[in-house]
């Protein structure tokens, strides 16, 4: 913990070494993963401007947006003009729109980074936090929805996670699911945002919410419940999807889907889930959620998206994406430590004379590539020079006081059996280097 | 070019992934330098609050600081409560402050990442750019600076930068100077900012700013532009220093540096530049610049600071540190491009039927490490698909049509010479894996 006077701002976090390796770890297993489907990495200024963002994210979401005071003259005005990242969707629409033709065909690219959103900091939500999106603008091909799912799965692999479902709709079923049921136009929305609550809440508080909330009639209510809760929901639903036009359409969107993704990542993986609906209003086709045993809500979703680009101000233009929740991902790892690189060698300097050895020893085990320190303190005694080379968890410590000097060797004490050998400089790199 | 509507603000930029990948090369050869020394990594938030940067900076510093409305309720203020990060020296000052004891003592850390300063965007001038820093806080050893020095020249080099030159000097020889050369105590510090522009100013200029800025002597301007403008310009400043002792002192750190240094990094490349002042006024001991054959100005400079860690905020330790002009060297490096990861193999769609089998082949392909693309266009026509490959520069293409399903072999299609020939499936990674 840092202490307070000093703590980074509310919801903001400083990353020391430790916490560091493992995000890292995480987006470089994710990068690889990504590079190898051929996306092409993004990179956006953290800030745009204000007019950019103001407008896409909703009320609320407006409302969450960090702005950034203009500068001078102007300052007095406490006007903004630019304001920081909020997601990743809207610079790319950003980007698509400047660069269209500079850009391959589709274009599929990967972006990590932070974005800033003015929530009220609490229990694993921050103020800066990372996302890491993956898309493919400019096909409408449903072989770009299952790249997406399988990059995400392969992903997930990669980073160390192998417990996961992938739950799969469309918000073309959803909008059969309405038809079939015979729920009016105008409370389709409102039912839809309902039953997506149903992995949450009691089945029997979803259909009073239904009744009461959104105005639908009783039987509808239980009957949509009932169905969706079945131990056979799958396959009753599947029934009265195929009786409309658009739950057929869905339907077969779906089973497109699982079919071109099932054999890559595990047909036990992937499955239609008819009560899955994701809040966000932008999805137009294929909709998907992956969730993790023992891990409430979902560690990655996405879907197919056709208006959402142009409604951004980019061209008209059909995308798909995913998106990692980098940081439920990060959380989940963080126990399993991902390991430190281990110092290799402690170099010590048990007198002045022997400083400029000791840079040289650093130098020529640090050219074949080892992890080395040489010993900054003030001290000149050899106890105190290993107990720092063994906080450091350094494997070897070089030891070279006048006796060796006189000698031409360097003493090296392996740290963690206490044996010591003399070795010739020059022959340092071949002995320490050798496999741990 | 983005079209002007869609640009990034002023100031900023997008990289797309041409230009991310020069800076993800040079960022990367970077810390695995910095790695081997034992530095370790740290991040930061893009924000602070803003008490934490106001006055650290000077008036100048303090108006270029991008700072953030207040939020909610209090946006109607006017007033702002964080500000951008405006360089990393200042948070590492925090983090020392607010985490001491659970710090390696020294704590040696880099950092890289976007800093903001509210500068008027020009040529090579930016608003968002990137800063990489190397500092070790605690130890007040020379070893320390001389492990600074080496490291950001091992960084250069590991960058692909090779003909640059490390100019070297020292606070303490500067004011020995000041001193040797009976320069009033009241004038020093501008004297020495007029003689820092040695490097941009013909000889005659600098003497007239002397005697009409500084209202030095017309003597003792003479004497030192002369002395410092001469061949032997070093011999003469030994000589001058000698007698004095902060010049002695000051000599006697800048050697000792070189002693340590040299042959490491090369003998040819480190000198005691006794013209050296460097701007910042915070330095307390060695000081250092880099400089790049054809290039003005300096690409790496840094020092030791003593005094700052306390006056940012932080505890009174001694500390130094180097910076890499990062930005400065990415320009340097951009004609000579780094090459993309070339896509190795584009899987062709003859038909709807064949799509699950393209999911199956670029899954095993990638399973294998290789980047491959599946063709997600509408087009089912053989020719148009190869056209995509080649535009892609892919070095194979697959070809999975009715014949070669039948035959239940993959036609493969060397991009480069057009050959084509037919592998089974589960020998597709092993014929496309072999060295390119």
């Amino acid at each position: 913990m840092a202490s307070q006077q000093f703590e980074p701002p509310s919801g903001t976090r400083d990353f020391l070494a430790g916490d560091l390796r493992v995000r890292e770890h995480v987006f470089a297993a994710v990068r690889d993963v990504f590079e190898r489907y051929g996306f092409e990495p993004l990179q956006t200024p953290a800030f745009e401007r204000l007019d950019t963002l103001t407008g896409k994210y909703g009320d609320e979401g407006d409302k969450l947006i960090f702005k950034i005071l203009r500068r001078g003259e102007h300052e007095a005005t406490g006007e903004a003009d630019l304001a920081l990242r909020y997601d990743m969707t809207v610079p790319l629409a950003r980007v698509v729109a400047a660069y269209g033709s500079q850009l391959p065909a589709p274009y599929k690219r990967y972006v990590m980074g932070p974005v800033w959103r003015a929530d009220r900091p609490g229990r694993g939500r921050f103020r800066e936090f990372a996302q890491c999106d993956v898309d493919v603008v400019g096909s409408a091909s449903p072989l770009a929805d299952a790249e997406v799912v399988c990059a995400v799965a392969d992903a997930l692999n990669a980073v160390g996670l192998s417990d996961f479902s992938i739950l799969v709709n469309s918000r073309r079923a959803l909008a059969g699911l309405l038809d079939a049921y015979g729920v009016p136009a105008q409370v389709g929305g409102g039912v839809l945002i309902t039953l997506d609550k149903l992995d949450k809440l009691e089945a029997a508080e979803v259909a009073r919410e239904l009744t009461e909330a959104r105005s639908l009639d009783p039987e509808t209510a239980k009957a949509l419940v009932d169905d969706l809760t079945a131990p056979d929901a799958v396959d009753r639903l599947r029934r009265m999807l195929t009786d409309v036009e658009e739950g057929r359409e869905g339907l077969a969107e779906v089973d497109r889907l699982i079919t071109l993704a099932a054999p890559v990542i595990g047909a036990e993986r992937i499955a239609f889930t008819p009560s899955l609906v994701r809040g966000l209003d932008y999805y137009t086709g294929v909709i998907f959620e992956v969730v993790a045993a023992g891990m409430p809500g979902s560690i990655a979703s996405g879907g197919r998206y056709d208006r959402l680009i142009a409604a951004l101000g980019g061209p008209d233009v059909p995308a798909c994406g995913g998106s990692l929740g980098v940081e439920r991902i990060i959380g989940l790892l963080s126990d399993e430590k991902v390991t430190a690189p281990r110092l290799d060698v402690a170099v010590t300097v048990i007198d002045d004379d022997a400083a400029a050895d000791a840079m040289d020893f650093a130098a020529r085990l640090r050219r074949a590539g080892l992890r080395t320190e040489v010993y900054l303190g003030s001290s000149r005694k050899l106890a105190r020079q290993l107990k720092w080379a063994a906080d450091r968890h350094a494997r070897f410590a070089l030891i070279y006081g006048p006796q060796e000097r006189a000698a031409g060797l360097v003493t090296v004490r392996d740290m963690d059996s206490g044996e010591q050998q003399q070795v010739p400089p020059d022959q340092l790199t071949v002995r320490l280097a050798a496999p741990r």
